[in-house]
């Protein structure tokens, strides 16, 4: 699709995304270093881990987290970096078990077969299982319980499984927008928000900025997965790595599904300026979080 | 089957089973205390986390934490009894994952149809994913990320999910004793020497005793895992809760498979008296360690 098409309302000046660029060169080669090795074993199932995660991504998760750790003081990759990876690695767990058969039963993923295509089911289940205790192993490193608890919760029944259960029962059904916003924040914003709340736990952060950040979390969270439903409905196979229209296909519950195309596109971008809105009262601190909105707002796939 | 076919080499003095007894209806009470009640929402996942879990069981892995932690002087039941109950969650997870039709494709478990039969696959999928993510917000609520670090490598790659694929790829192959036991030492004994390790560190346990109760977690969680064989192929369908001989069914690794009936009674028996000896060495402490050691040794089911 034109990404002219998505820039919506928001603000559109030309980005500096070389920030982000660089952010996610640094995130990979983490992401590549906490993996068990290929050859370590069971080699099959570290394989299979690899492939998923390192299939590529945007890595949003991570470097969110990133951000809002140095924005507040943070200076320990040690801390950090464990924790920002333990993110992609519920994201990475997320889609797999998301993709199987008796899920969305998806064939392609980032445009190469989903990992029960290129493998079977069997080690798809496991592989999903590994990366997600990889990420406590991962948020524990950290030594903050509260950064456990932080990601448990947010990932939790009450939190993204709850979305995805959600999900489920709203295949094939008419769905009002009250229940899409329920599946979308919490299968997908509520991941999103707590990698920028972690990010700034770690760091020690005032709780009055942390009300705020999850706020801009809540914005952000939301934005990203309503542009997720419109790339699917709109975007090209070859940019978005699946099939175009999947959801459709699946009568999945979708954003603009329930409100149209257009309602879809402003709502989006009035989330995105809202954001930027709350970066700013950061000052210089938030001028990454406004630059991430902005992409967020802008991605096309 | 005759219990008395079971008791081996191993002592077999009438053990007072009400310690035991006492333990299991505490864990039960606290099992439906931690877990999100079926009203709310997402209750269609809330109620199959539910039917797993409650469905009954040994509670043998919480009883281990909890026996470790008093032996070593814990007290603080509101540090040990979410640590507890997080092991019996990641095993009824990983017994829901296992019984996939993807995996062991097994319809019965305790009796019951398992959560696949019962509710549908994706639930179970996410059922297990849940049990899995409420164990360490849990084990995070000690406040001790030493021991979710413990729980994380014990149920990681290097520990129950690597039995596990060890376990899937080892299906209808000729397996050597020592394939089996990598799979028995990792799928099932991992998380039994993890139990009785995060229990005593809890407690604050020097390092010198640590080690003695590893060898006996490892001792006792293999032949758990022996006797689990025996019963499944002796076993009487009205006692196990699951189809007697479904491990030979879908031709699965297994010791007395490997070793034939008569060395695998005489391995398992050898293997709880060595347990006991090490259960001596704590004196007065160990008293419920042979216990629990004796009560695995004459199991039924």
């Amino acid at each position: 699709m034109n990404p002219e098409r998505l820039k919506m309302s928001a603000e559109s000046l030309p980005i500096d995304i070389s920030f982000l660029e660089k952010k996610r060169h640094e995130v990979d080669k983490l992401l590549d270093k906490y993996l068990p090795s290929a050859e370590a074993y069971p080699d099959r199932l570290h394989k299979a881990m690899r492939y998923s995660v390192l299939a590529g991504g945007k890595r949003v998760r991570p470097i969110l987290a990133m951000t809002a750790y140095e924005a507040f003081g943070g200076n320990d990759p040690q801390i950090i970096n464990p924790v920002a990876c333990a993110l992609e690695f519920v994201h990475t767990y997320s889609l797999i078990h998301d993709d199987l058969p008796c899920m969305d039963d998806d064939d392609l993923r980032r445009g190469q077969p989903t990992l029960h295509r290129r493998f079977d089911e069997a080690t798809a289940v496991l592989a999903g299982d590994a990366l997600h205790v990889l990420a406590f192993q991962m948020a524990a490193r950290s030594g903050s319980t509260r950064v456990v608890q932080e990601l448990a919760e947010a990932i939790g029944t009450y939190g993204m499984l709850g979305g995805q259960m959600a999900d489920v029962e709203a295949e094939g059904k008419h769905n009002t927008l009250e229940q899409i916003q329920f599946i979308h924040t919490h299968k997908t914003g509520a991941l999103i928000k707590a990698s920028i709340r972690m990010g700034a736990i770690l760091a020690g952060v005032d709780e009055g900025s942390l009300r705020k950040l999850s706020h801009y979390g809540e914005k952000i969270g939301l934005a990203f997965q309503i542009i997720d439903d419109l790339l699917d409905i709109q975007g090209e196979v070859r940019k978005m790595g699946k099939p175009s229209g999947s959801d459709c296909r699946n009568q999945k519950a979708t954003y603009p599904g329930t409100v149209g195309l257009e309602r879809a596109r402003k709502d989006a971008g009035q989330l995105i300026d809202e954001a930027i809105m709350i970066s700013r009262e950061f000052n210089a601190k938030g001028e990454y979080f406004a630059l991430i909105a902005r992409f967020v707002g802008q991605r096309e796939n």
